[in-house]
C-alpha cells in the first residue's frame, strides 16, 4: 500500500488513523500507517504537551501529525459567554426534560463538562498549533474548512504538510486554492461532519478537481478491500476515524459505548445535527431521535448547539445512560464486531487489499474470481 | 472484466445495464455488456410484446434480461379507482396548486396520463411475464423484493437467472432465502428507489451476506474507476442505470430533461418521496422541493403517491416545465456531461478499468501510481 504521498511521509501503508486517543495515534504510526491526533478535546495547554510527549515517546520514531478545528469563518472578539446568551430558554427546557425523562443524573459540584465550545474557537486551535509545532509534527489536518494563510505558511515553514476535510468538489477546489498540499475527502456514509455524495462517486471527482493535489478517501473504509476499492478510485491513500474506536488501546472511558459500537450495524447511524449544529454522523440514539423529531424545537446552528448540549453529553457519557449514550461513527460500524489491537486491524488491512488486489488482477485477465 | 457471471451469462464484461429504452438494451447487450430492459411502463402487452422483438432482433444474439416491478407485498383485488378513492382531497388540491402556480397547461383532453400504477401491480407485471417467458431472456430481475416464489419457480425451468434488488444486507438475506439467484447491491448513491447506506459499505456486506450468491453493486458508478472498485470489493459485475439517460440511443423525448441532466452536478440529487412515497434519488427540482418542504402536505406511502402524481408527472413533462422537470437519477449525474453512443460509454469504462487496474498494481507493488 505504498502510493507517492507514503513515500513522501516516509510509511509503509497509506493509511491515515484519525483519533483523539494519543495511545491509538502512536499505535497506527507504529504498525506502518500515519497516525493523526485529535486536538479538539484539548483546552489546556498543558494536557496536549503531555499527550503529544507520550505519541512522540511511543511512535518509534515513526512520523504523526495532528488535527485541529479553525472553522473557516472568523468570529472576531465573541466569548463563550455571548454564545451562551444566544441560545432560547425553550431549547435549554428541552434538553432538561429529555434527560429528566430518562432520568440523567446531575453532574457532581464543581465538575466540569468535558466537551466545551472553546476547543472549536480559532484562538483555540492557535494555542493548540503554538504547542504542536514544537514536535516533529509532519502533518495538520483541519476539520473545517481550509486554515487561516498564516497557519498555512507557518506549517509550510516547518515542512508540516497540510490537509483539510471536503464533501463536494466546489470545497476541494477552494482547498487548493488556498494553498492546502492534501484533501480529505469525506464521504456520506464517514463519521463526524459529513455531506450528502458518498465515497464512491465523491472520491474520483474530488481527485479529478484538485490534481494533481493527493487525496485521502474517507468513508466506509474499514477493511482490505475498502482500502483497495479507494486507492482504485484515485486516493493516494485512505482516511480512518471509526475503525480505532473499538480498538484495545482506544479509551471511551465507556463499557457501555463499546458494547454499543459492537453491537451497532451499518444502519444504525444517523446524519443528524443534535451534536454541533451542523450535519455528523453519529450512532442513531433517543438522544438524536429527539432532536430529529419534528416535534420537538430542533437543533440551532453550529456553535450554539455545541454548547447548548455539552454538559448534557457529558452526563450521558459519565452515567453511560444507554438509550441517549452515542459517538460520532461511520457506517462501517457495521464492521466493528470485536476489540482487537490496532496491529490486528493492520493485519487485517493490508491481508484484505493483497487479497482484493489479487481478486480484481483476476478479474482483468479474464479468468474470473474465485 | 470477467467474472463467474459474465461468463456463465456469456457476456464479455460484468457491466449490465438497466435502462426504459429498447434500443440501450440492445445496444448494451451488442457493446459486450448485458442489456436489461425496465418494463414497468409497459401497461399493455403488445407493446412490451413489440419492444422486445425489437430488442430481440438487434442484439446481434447476445444475451438481454427483462426487469419488472413485483411488489414484495400482494394486494389482492384492489383496483385502480380503490386506490384513487383513498387519496386526501388537500393532496389533490396541492398537486393542482403546485402545477398553477407554474403555469402546466392541461393534456389535451382524452390524452392518457404516460405512467400508470397499473405498472406496479402484480397482475400486470404477471402479464407482462407471460410476455417476457416467450423470448429467449436470461435474467429477470426485480425491483422491490423478492419476486413470489411460483415466479421464481417458472423463471428456473426456463433457465432464467432470478435477480432481485437490496438496500441492505437483511434484505439480501431474505432474497436468498427466496431462491434468488443474483442479489443486486443498491448503494444511497443510486438512481431510483435507494435505502441509506452507501456502495462503498452496502457492496462488501452484500456480498458476505449471501457468498456463494453473485453480487451486482448499483450506486455511483459511471467510470471504469469506479467498475474497478465496486468488484474490487467482491461484487460479481455492477449494475448501471443512471450513465445511459444520456446516451445517443436513449430517448427521452425532452430536450429540456437531457439539458438538465447534462448541466447536474453530484450534488443535484435529493432522494425524496415525492414520485412513489418510497425514498428515491432523482434530480431536486422545485417539484420534489414542494413535497419536502415541511409546510406542504408532505407525501403518502406507495402506491397512493405514485398515482396521484401520475398526470402531473406526464404534464410536466409534455410541456417541459423546466424548474419542474426532473427524472430518477444518481449521484453519477454529476459525471454524465456530454451525450456519447453506448458503444463510447463501454470503451471509456473498459479503458478506465485497465488504468485503475494498472494504478492499484502498482501501489501494491510498492512502486507508488503515477
Amino acid at each position: 500500500m505504498q502510493t507517492e504521498l507514503s513515500q513522501q511521509l516516509g510509511v509503509e501503508h497509506a493509511v491515515f488513523g484519525f483519533t483523539p486517543f494519543p495511545a491509538v495515534a502512536a499505535a497506527i504510526s507504529r504498525a506502518g500507517g500515519f497516525g493523526v491526533l485529535g486536538a479538539v478535546r484539548y483546552t489546556d495547554p498543558d494536557e496536549l504537551k503531555r499527550d503529544l510527549d507520550w505519541v512522540d515517546g511511543h511512535a518509534d520514531g515513526r512520523p504523526y501529525g495532528l488535527d485541529v478545528v479553525m472553522p473557516a469563518k472568523k468570529v472576531e472578539g465573541v466569548t463563550e459567554a455571548d454564545v451562551e446568551a444566544m441560545i432560547p430558554e425553550g431549547h435549554r427546557q428541552f434538553v432538561r426534560d429529555t434527560l429528566a425523562k430518562h432520568g440523567v443524573p446531575e453532574l457532581a459540584e464543581g465538575e466540569a463538562s468535558g466537551w466545551r465550545i472553546t476547543g472549536w474557537m480559532e484562538q483555540v486551535a492557535r494555542t493548540q498549533l503554538d504547542v504542536a509545532f514544537d514536535y516533529p509534527i509532519r502533518l495538520l489536518a483541519n476539520a473545517l474548512g481550509s486554515p487561516p494563510a498564516d497557519v498555512v505558511a507557518r506549517a509550510h515553514d516547518r515542512d508540516v504538510l497540510v490537509a483539510a476535510l471536503a464533501g463536494s468538489a466546489r470545497h476541494a477546489r477552494k482547498h487548493k486554492d488556498a494553498g492546502i498540499d492534501i484533501v480529505v475527502a469525506q464521504g456520506y456514509e464517514a463519521g463526524g461532519h459529513t455531506g450528502e455524495i458518498a465515497s464512491m462517486v465523491l472520491t474520483p471527482e474530488v481527485v479529478d478537481a484538485v490534481a494533481p493535489l493527493p487525496v485521502l478517501a474517507a468513508g466506509g473504509i474499514g477493511s482490505g478491500r475498502q482500502v483497495a476499492a479507494a486507492l482504485t478510485l484515485g486516493a493516494q491513500g485512505v482516511w480512518l476515524g471509526s475503525i480505532w474506536l473499538t480498538t484495545t488501546e482506544a479509551d471511551l472511558h465507556s463499557p457501555a459505548l463499546t458494547r454499543k459500537l459492537l453491537a451497532a450495524g451499518s444502519g444504525d447511524t444517523v446524519r443528524s445535527r443534535a451534536l454541533t449544529g451542523k450535519p455528523a454522523r453519529q450512532l442513531r440514539t433517543e438522544w438524536t431521535d429527539a432532536w430529529d423529531d419534528p416535534a420537538g424545537p430542533g437543533t440551532l446552528p453550529m456553535p450554539l448547539q455545541g454548547l447548548l448540549v455539552a454538559e448534557a453529553v457529558s452526563r450521558i457519557q459519565k452515567y453511560e445512560v444507554e438509550p441517549l449514550l452515542g459517538t460520532p461513527v461511520g457506517q462501517i460500524v457495521g464492521r466493528m464486531n470485536s476489540e482487537r489491537s490496532v496491529r490486528a486491524v493492520f493485519d487485517d488491512l493490508t491481508r484484505g487489499f493483497e487479497q482484493a488486489v489479487d481478486r480484481i488482477n483476476r478479474i482483468a485477465e479474464g479468468s474470473g474470481p474465485s
